[in-house]
């Protein structure tokens, strides 16, 4: 049972982010456990981001008692750890509602509060969001404050980096509050996380200080044995680097480490940072799941998890289905495609777990390399590899690759080369909502030249389709949905599939459907059930998206003048604007009655993902009753 | 006339890389000054990228003589200086054909020689594709160099970080020349470009040391005087900074600064650095457009220049057209419109000049931000303006624009915010060839709910369409190609369009062209000839990718059977591809003969835009040929 926002002693007092700062003594301990705990309860009866948010509830209440949200701009970054925020925010009545459909987003959402002041998703925005808040307050003549918190995984990637060096170019005054908990979703990666660990002490000021004397002592001259002047130099040189060393470097104003599970102390710092007129960044010092040993012992289990216990932290058994993940599916055939082929490589973007790559991380090491929060690197760095004959895959979540679409074109597609892409979470991805759908990668791919687009049926397709694009010679992208599979076998030596070729799934004669990825069985449901009303429809699996497999999409056009098209994807631009450039190119459109079902223009929000499609009809229904009202 | 590599006393025996590590004595100055003559002959005559090739022409003689490029690999990072490469790898008797259909490319190009590692023209790629390329030789066990020449601007953008920071996590041996000449096109902006410039000195330690003596008796406790001690900290830690510490910070060896033009300590310095098993930053200096006094003096007009004469520098008149180039026209519309709305901000990525900004930044320099080569940050930066009531101008090429798809979509449609982006360069650009065509951005912006996406006919239009972005609530994305207009009036005080209108340009009863930006007035020039041949063809100017204008089409489809959509951008899932989804839901597809024209599904080379839009039939001769065609 979900706690009751109203049952609580202070929270249920809190309506407006200025109610926090009038709380005295120990209540605001008392409404730190109360957030826990219905935080808890709440993620345990339905899901959501756990460990972020239980490792920010001090850093929340000592920004709210510091700031005034009323007119100061506070910029979440990703925004999954926000839920205290909500609820702090006049949001706590709504909050058993979060993450279901019309019920409050997971994310930061300016539509949603004008407490949120960025919508946030994806990582690493904050900086630049909150720079340009900052300057806008700057040519108003306004003084408010302006503050983002960003976590040391988002800091790795280079969208914060260009931040950060305009914010200290313009020098406006600004808070970064760098929220290091030694994690993004994984254990982080990047010589700057390791650098991040080293803090500004006495003892280190004084080997700091005797490091310097003996450099003095060897400055030298370019040409003579640099190599031993660069070790010493390297040797000495490498004990100076603080945190703050690297953000002075940029301009800031370095303050920190602070605890951040300590809220008088923050409240302290925050009201001194004020002071200062210019950016400044509060390095604090938190734990992810603080509060809830099960999550502080697992934080990356418990970063987004599904429904638990909460007294024991274990999942909730569901009876029935043992059907896998396309994730985990995914992750075991590249482990073993991989044991067959020592040219394949495996890159994630700081998801080693959310890949499904375990497997391939304990038997293949040497071949696994995790980039951070780093999409257009991990893209860049694949055709590095590849250009030496290396088959990189490079997974990353369909709404992630969005982010690497320049280097897919110029570094991947124009020189041909083998990388192949695996976009996990294709289509609707259900309660994480706008931010997260993968609504778009048929459209934004499928103009590259170069790239075979695939998508797959289930889970034994995408086997095949794996093997087939490290078959291929030149880049491959498979995308596939979030969820499990419908059961199919997948064979552990999954055989190659033609490029370009897809698959009659059932014949008909009164209409035909023709399909791709999640939406294939979902037809065939369709179009079994139809055989009651005396309609006898047809099946086709496209399997590809690009090349089209031309010469049976046409067969078909010649054979059936009722066609629905069905794809989990924007039917701007995505699989079934295709065919209709086909079809025209061909000149077979007269007499045809087409209808497209897809993805609208617009963006979807949150809810399940068969409330979702069966909202815009792309589900077993939806296509029925597209094919009736065609057939009518 | 352009000299002759033949006629040169040593370039003439250079046939390979490991010609020039054969040479003695004073040759190698002579062949530097040899280089010098032909790039400057060359570009004079034909155009291309000036200064940054003659600014590392010793930086490349000794990468030739310390490396080994049958087995060593090399990166150029953006490749606009790789001129000097080109003609010491087996190419310098082609060389005069540089950039022109059918000849070398402006930019390392694997497909053109087997010299050319890796394919550049977008920045800051080098790092990360040099990284992949270093583990792949360690994944083989092989012993031989990588090495990535990258400028300071080239740096400051994300990807640039992304590849330095997993670059020292891994820790494989690599070398990252850091080519600083101060300048990226323009002159460089952001914190890291002031912090380069401080160079590691005897005097600059002995100021570090007692610094750290002063910080050492002031190690404040956390809470007492802490903004005191922040400026403390932040003027004494402020004078520790030099490029070396920063790089070592991610785990980089730093050897420099080194006088990027002394070959002979280039080389020393490199032969000591081969023996380091670890990343290396060697730290050069170079003067852009060394050598050429016009380009020393102005090196941002002579990055990249069309034909000039040598003697003097100045551009080489053409007798005619004083017509009015796009980029012109943008920037001086945009910097009128600031004049009577001050919420308008203009945004540019290192390319005031390139975007035709510098009125602007003249008279509106509080409202100019160049946030130097960081797209992405460019992108979100301007949502967070655009949250504060303001009206952000984000100007990027088409090309460059990739790289800001997900905040794009991310940050500002999905948040629906006044974000307007001036797309330069769409379509064909030219000489610049396959990287730099701006082939795909109506197919990547039109599946993007909320934003509304518009190309000019002409330059009037284009004034128009700015003033209707600015009108407009919510984002907007205007396209326009390279080159001038036609010579059409613009308005001191445009007037908006209706959004989603397009015009009839000329009526007809035969046929009609659909037709958007740059290809209007090609399809009216085609119907006004075919008028002889007694075809009399309507042509519509549609104005609007998104949303399109659907009624107006509708009836065009109602009246005529013959169609001939023509766009400059990818057929796959660009403008045409928009129609036949309208056609289709509408079911006005019976009966109808189209014809799309348009950039076909694969990456188009260099030449001028003429011959290449000649090549793809997107011409008048090609619209007039469908035209034919079509009613033949």
């Amino acid at each position: 049972m979900i706690k009751d926002p109203k049952q609580t002693a202070i929270l249920s007092k809190i309506h407006k982010p200025g109610d926090v700062r009038a709380l005295e003594g120990d209540q605001i301990d008392i409404l730190a456990q109360e957030l826990r705990d219905i935080i808890i309860s709440q993620v345990s009866a339905h899901g959501g981001h756990l460990a972020p948010s239980l490792g920010v509830i001090e850093l929340t209440l000592a920004l709210f008692r510091s700031f005034d949200l009323e007119r100061d701009k506070l910029v979440w970054d990703v925004g999954h750890q926000a839920y205290a925020h909500k609820l702090l925010t006049g949001r706590a009545d709504e909050f058993h509602t979060l993450r279901q459909k019309g019920g409050l987003s997971g994310f930061p959402r300016m539509a949603e509060s004008h407490y949120d002041h960025f919508g946030v998703g994806h990582s690493s925005t904050s900086i630049s969001a909150a720079l340009g808040m900052a300057m806008a307050r700057d040519l108003k003549g306004e003084d408010h404050e302006v503050v983002a918190v960003i976590g040391d995984g988002s800091l790795t990637a280079g969208l914060a980096f260009e931040g950060l060096n305009q914010a200290g170019d313009l020098g406006s005054k600004m808070v970064v509050v760098l929220n290091d908990n030694e994690m993004s979703i994984s254990k982080n990666v990047g010589a700057l996380s390791q650098f991040l660990s080293r803090k500004m002490t006495t003892p280190f000021l004084q080997r700091l200080k005797s490091d310097v004397e003996g450099l003095l002592a060897t400055i030298p001259k370019i040409g003579d044995d640099l190599a031993g002047y660069a070790k010493r130099y390297g040797d000495s040189v490498k004990s100076f680097f603080t945190p703050g060393i690297l953000f002075e470097a940029f301009h800031f104003t370095y303050v920190g480490p602070i605890d951040g599970h300590d809220t008088a102390t923050l409240v302290k710092v925050f009201e001194e940072v004020k002071k200062l007129d210019k950016p400044v960044l509060v390095h604090v010092m938190t734990k992810k799941g603080k509060g809830y040993e099960p999550a502080e012992s697992d934080p990356s289990h418990y970063h987004g998890v599904g429904e638990f216990i909460p007294e024991t932290g274990l999942a909730r058994k569901f009876s029935g289905s043992a059907l896998q993940s396309y994730t985990a599916v995914f992750g075991d055939t590249l482990c073993s495609l991989a044991s067959r082929d020592d040219r394949i490589i495996a890159i994630t973007a700081a998801m080693p777990e959310g890949t499904g790559t375990e497997c391939f991380r304990k038997n293949h090491p040497e071949r696994f390399v995790d980039v951070g929060i780093c999409e257009q690197h991990a893209v860049t760095f694949a055709a590095g590899l590849a250009t030496e004959g290396y088959k990189p895959a490079v997974a990353i979540y369909s709404t992630f690759m969005q982010r690497a679409y320049d280097q897919i074109v110029h570094d991947v597609c124009l020189q041909n080369l083998n990388v192949n892409f695996f976009l996990d979470r294709g289509g609707l991805v259900g309660e994480d909502g706008a931010t997260h759908h993968g609504a778009f990668d048929m459209s934004y791919l499928r103009h590259i030249p170069n790239l075979v687009v695939m998508a797959p049926k289930d889970e034994a397709e995408l086997a095949r389709m794996m093997a087939t694009a490290f078959a291929h010679e030149g880049p491959c992208a498979v995308r596939y949905p979030r969820g499990t599979g419908v059961g199919a076998k997948v064979s552990a030596n999954p055989k190659t599939i033609a490029v370009g070729r897809g698959e009659l799934m059932r014949d008909g004669e009164d209409a035909a459907v023709i399909a791709i990825g999640s939406r294939v069985y979902p037809a065939v449901e369709a179009a079994m059930e139809l055989v009651e009303d005396g309609l006898h429809v047809a099946v086709f699996n496209a399997r590809f998206v690009k090349p089209l497999p031309e010469e049976q999409l046409l067969e078909l056009a010649a054979r059936f003048d009722r066609i629905v098209l069905v794809e989990e994807n924007s039917l701007a631009g995505g699989f079934s604007s295709a065919v209709l450039e086909l079809f025209t190119e061909r000149g077979v459109m007269d007499g045809k009655r087409l209808k497209r079902l897809g993805i609208p223009d617009e963006f979807v929000e949150h809810g399940s993902q068969k409330e979702l499609r069966r909202m815009l009809g792309i589900d077993k229904d939806g296509i029925k009753q597209a094919l009736r009202t065609l057939c009518g």
